[in-house]
């Protein structure tokens, strides 16, 4: 036993150390709680096979209960047709209506004149404002008359970032997270040295699935390099867990600030929805833009749709004044969620056997197993009925390089059964781990 | 004054004879009611100017008293979260709800099996279709390697048709309408002639603005011409009135069973929605197509958006069920929108300086003037505070080669305010008519 453990303790661990961050965000990677050999994890699991369970981690969704906490969506206008001098059941108001502009900038922690409240889905959004770069572009030309067009992806990242750009042909460069944003020092040289760089994605708080929240540093770091690259470099700011905090809010620098400090606001694109707020696919996108990035976009975009739903933004809107606003809405999730991380984490800890994170928010917990088994702990759990994320879909092309990232997502289960799946994890990854070092 | 008379009735008129079909739209250009002279239209334009009017025709939307119909809407789902086995509150069903589907499958006359629910929009649905191609083209490479991919363009047709594939950056060329569609030999002779014609945008039922159906030959005829072109000419059609008729439900055929039967489903591809049948702009946006297109497109589409808002999706399903089905609630729309267009047709007649359709249903009537004289009515009328939809609008490129076709809407003003518009709009049609022939 002995043996087996010091082998897999010599194996170098991914990012490790420079995940720990403030505390928020912490990582393991010893055996010293290892009290189990590959005899009895074999046992545990054939007999976690007889149970024939129907487990998933896959979807960073809310359950039930979070869903209810909207109910009173339902039958709020009570016949009110008309807000903000408009009559919310008819055509126009192509940036959505003025209260609802106010809700998206709270959200964003931004100013209401640079937000417009669009539809149902910030990926929508996404698609349409990198659908307005390539046939436009934003002052180098449309994106569709160059050979190659490229965006940094930290990693592990959004899967959806990565399907959206391989769609419209992007070429995606993976770069390092540190645990407080992405590896600055990577982004300067690709963006200096390659040309075809025009962007990055970020995911700014709680990212997905790494949970970490980008530090003042960085953030201004990748403002002097697009101000370097003379703003032809976009900071694609996707801010979807900007209000998804467990405990007390968490500070997020306001990037369009910070942007207008160094004088080049059209450097930043920022994105957010209610769909992890309120209903998840019946909420409202937000897209935020300076004027004169707006100005460009409306002219694509005007051409692309009709004008928001905006029955549902009012009902937005009028839900949140009615129940104390987004923060304290907020708070509701944060009890149904806490809990569920915190299973995850206490399962994890009686093995210690990787790295994992612990987010002060978000939707997911991102696992680090030694190289070259994610897949292998995957395919396990699968014969055991426990969905996981497949391997590498937090990877653009859906390729881990080093095969050790799992996202974990327990919000859509009920504690029941993320105790099963976590049970049923662990087990994967003890017997994965012990298989490749006996 | 008989001298006059003369001159004007000289002029050519353009498309008269081939606009009158079936009695459903009819057309004129005589000038035997005209009893007045030059100076008396002019007297009577300085006194319409002093009443300092501020009147519309541009809007082709609802009023309030037909959004009241579907008042119903609010509230509807009274607690309910479930509809055909799934949480309408959460993500999924890329396809739409069931049952919304078979909505939409009503409303176009066609097969629930090819219909996708989305959003609030056909327009992003129609968006999102020319994305696919561009980026996957169907069966012939993607569009975004094509030199030049042109559509055809009946004319006078839908302004956002033309500014959508403007922003694509297609090729429109402009085809005559007949009074049933369009010009077959004219679609024939450039689809075979020019292979970069790629396909043709259709409003088949009350077309905007001409207000023609499309006839079974003329479908007939499209569909025969796709098949000679190896379906690599797609049929773009756009049943936005599919339901909204003023009087009886009025046929259309469906262009799917037709295509089935030719063996080129693949050849049609369908929008429709609800926006001029509940609300405007928080309506549903329906996509239809065969099987294999809909593989297809689902590549594309899931990497774009998140899925349809089935909370809307749910209530327009619940609405229609309780308030016996959508003709049911159309026949309520018609008893609105019928007084408005006789109203326009009367004021028409009364002068009958000109030709126009008298459609059967849909939003829209479409007036020719004298050749040369469109852009001058409109400016007269702006003068007298009456809002036009400006020159050339319904043409590609916004050019209208003859300037002499206006669109008028009626909808969205009140009966009094039409009326008002109408004496204005009839002055200014005088007035240029008579200056050009004086």
């Amino acid at each position: 036993m002995l043996f087996k453990l010091r082998l897999i303790f010599e194996q170098p661990v991914f990012c490790c150390e420079e995940f720990l961050v403030n505390d928020k965000i912490m990582v393991f990677m010893t055996l010293q709680n290892l009290i189990t050999d590959i005899e009895e994890v074999e046992a545990l699991y054939l007999d976690l096979k007889t149970r024939q369970l129907n487990l998933d981690l896959t979807r960073g969704k809310p359950d039930g209960s979070q869903l209810d906490l909207s109910s009173g969506l339902e039958g709020i206008l009570q016949g009110q047709t008309v807000l903000d001098g408009v009559d919310i059941r008819n055509y126009g108001e192509i940036l959505g209506l003025d209260s609802c502009r106010e809700l998206g900038a709270e959200i964003l922690g931004c100013e209401k004149q640079y937000v417009l409240a669009g539809g149902n889905s910030s990926l929508t959004l996404m698609s349409q404002y990198l659908s307005s770069l390539f046939f436009h572009g934003s002052g180098e030309g449309p994106w569709s008359t160059k050979e190659r067009v490229s965006l940094l992806c930290p990693v592990p990242g959004y899967d959806r970032h990565f399907k959206l750009s391989e769609e419209f042909g992007i070429n995606m460069i993976p770069v390092a997270l540190t645990g407080h944003g992405p590896d600055l020092e990577s982004v300067r040289q690709l963006v200096m040295n390659d040309h075809s760089v025009k962007g990055i994605w970020c995911v700014p708080k709680h990212s997905n699935p790494t949970g970490e929240i980008y530090s003042k540093e960085i953030i201004e770091g990748l403002l002097e390099i697009s101000k370097e690259a003379k703003q032809h470099f976009k900071i694609f700011w996707d801010n979807a867990y900007a209000v998804h905090d467990f405990n007390n809010s968490i500070h997020l620098e306001d990037i369009f600030s910070l942007a207008k400090d160094f004088d080049i606001l059209d450097s930043v694109v920022a994105f957010a929805s209610t769909s992890k707020i309120t209903y998840a696919g019946s909420g409202i996108g937000f897209l935020a833009l300076s004027p004169s990035n707006l100005d460009l976009f409306l002219k694509h975009y005007l051409a692309l749709v009709i004008g928001p739903d905006k029955v549902n933004q009012a009902k937005h809107v009028k839900f949140f004044q009615k129940n104390g606003g987004v923060v304290s809405h907020m708070q509701k999730h944060a009890e149904i969620l806490k809990p569920k991380f915190e299973l995850v984490d206490r399962w994890l800890s009686k093995q210690n056997l990787g790295s994992w994170t612990r987010p002060t928010g978000g939707y997911f917990v991102s696992f680090t197993s030694q190289e070259g088994l994610a897949k292998e702990i995957i395919s396990l759990a699968s014969d055991l009925g426990l969905k996981l994320t497949p391997a590498g879909a937090t990877f653009p092309y859906g390729v881990d390089p080093k095969d050790n990232i799992i996202r974990l997502a327990p919000t859509a289960c009920s504690i029941k059964e993320l105790d099963q799946a976590m049970e049923v994890f662990n087990c994967c990854v003890a017997l994965a781990t012990l298989r490749r070092n006996s």
